[in-house]
């Protein structure tokens, strides 16, 4: 019976790593630096280096140990490939056939924005769910669907790009994937901040926002929390086309619950509020009452959700 | 090891059953009259009583017969409850479990188009696939999603509910749903029929459509067969409101396959042709070569659906 599992998390500037007992108590953490340069050779062994260190300081021997989780910035095939990595400067690599060698235990590999669902799930927001979307709301739109307690990673390791479902076909900017109109361009950080300046333009309205060079997501939420009328309008927008969508997915999969993240969810539960209601008003009338939530769990999501991979595995 | 098992597909007005052996042949196949009167309380025995009469009669076993799978007009939830079937005049209903009890076999329910999904999924469409959306383009739209051959049922049943995801927020007229502006509204017969009237009413141009009283999904893919304009635009604007839910599903789901079937299906390839060149538009790179396949099994796709189910259990 394994007492032990670890959970890593790979960023394109940190790494953080975690010893886990699997029954989710996070016994130890540490962060290691991301060593892009040569094609990012040295990442895997580095982190094999930090697991077998800590399983030797610890005296925690394999047989202990159930092995070892990992999210990555990329998308994951079944077969524990990931088929590239922008910023790991990964070209094809079978991450977890490699670092099973370099650390002689078991190792599953999933995308990290759906591991951070998978997170959120055992221990976070979505906390006794079975069926979970989950929308990070950060720099762009990443999110995770889970269903029977398994991330759907789907056949292109494409399952839950839902900052890449197109909600607005009139747009005429394009996203940063090529199209226009994606969900990203109104729900992230930057797009909110998009909205504002062209809210900003075109509305005629005094704002607190218009004594700012430049306008953040966060300065929309604070100013909303302050009844600012522009900013109730950007955020209005910003919860239609979020809520709309999340009503779309939920046909789609009909979860039990739909968690918010990301540094956009730092606005609390008034962002929960915009957004819940306007998910009404599209939901289909089985899925109405899903429960929508915020995040718990943070920048812990990422390594909880790495170690509730290798205990399901 | 079980040789048999049973696929029952309920309908409002016939209850399509059939004999199937374990490799997916179908050995042989009968149809009963839906009893819906008094609450449609003869519906699961008449159903037992026909199995247990093809058992008797062919000499089969219990101990070779893997069990009963049955596909249901209904929202089904995980337990085997149906929450309620209009169609069948039934409430509340562990199908399941009362099925069970009268023909001493297992039985999994599932929702029809949930199951009609995992049968063109078998032996049909998506043959092969592991991962696919379909959709059901009849008098409404209905779904299925399976994702490593399971399919995704959801918190309330309501899983590839597809028909009613919102596709269009500015439409005015309400859905059968309550809603407004659901997929359903536009790429079912009736919802092409309507797309026919309005285009029939405000555009200038000729059209063979112009000759009938009221125009049917079919006249207007006949027409579009024949190169006549109004019904080029007409197929447009469907294919456009299709192809682009088919990516935003995508998004989530990320299928090896998609399968359109329902009667409009029958409408052939040029159907997968147009809505495939609006999906490839709006699809997320990642997912842009996904199939788009015709559902090949008819009828039959409840039938084989449901005798997979069973098998799968």
């Amino acid at each position: 019976m394994s007492k032990y599992c670890f959970g890593i998390d790979v960023g394109g500037t940190s790494i953080k790593c975690a010893l886990f007992l699997t029954d989710g108590t996070i016994e130890e953490k540490w962060e290691i630096p991301t060593r892009t340069e040569d094609q990012g050779i040295n990442i895997l062994p580095d982190i094999a280096a930090g697991i077998l260190k800590k399983m030797k300081e610890k005296g925690i021997p394999k047989e202990e140990t159930a092995g070892v989780g990992i999210g990555l910035p990329g998308p994951i095939e079944e077969n524990g490939e990931i088929a590239c990595a922008v910023n790991l400067h990964w070209g094809r690599k079978n991450v977890e056939k490699e670092l099973e060698e370099l650390v002689g235990m078991p190792v599953k590999a999933g995308n990290d924005a759906n591991v951070a669902a998978l997170g959120e799930m055992w221990k976070g927001g979505g906390k006794g769910a079975k069926n979970l979307i989950m929308a990070t709301l950060g720099t762009g739109v990443g999110g995770g669907i889970i269903v029977n307690e398994k991330i759907i990673t789907g056949a292109h390791g494409a399952g839950g790009e839902i900052g890449h479902a197109v909600i607005n076909p009139k747009e005429e900017r394009a996203c940063n994937c090529g199209n226009k109109g994606c969900l990203e361009q109104y729900a992230s950080a930057t797009g909110i901040a998009s909205l504002a300046r062209k809210a900003l333009e075109t509305s005629g309205k005094d704002s607190v926002l218009r004594q700012k060079d430049s306008v953040t997501a966060k300065d929309v939420f604070d100013a909303y929390k302050e009844q600012d009328s522009l900013a109730a309008d950007i955020v209005e927008e910003f919860a239609e086309y979020l809520g709309r969508a999340l009503a779309v997915f939920a046909c789609v999969a009909d979860p039990d619950v739909i968690v918010l993240g990301g540094g956009v969810s730092k606005a609390g539960q008034v962002l929960v509020d915009c957004v819940e209601a306007c998910y009404r008003k599209y939901a289909f009338s089985a899925c109405k009452d899903t429960q929508i939530k915020l995040a718990t769990l943070g920048n812990d999501a990422g390594i909880c959700g790495a170690a509730k991979l290798i205990l399901s595995k």
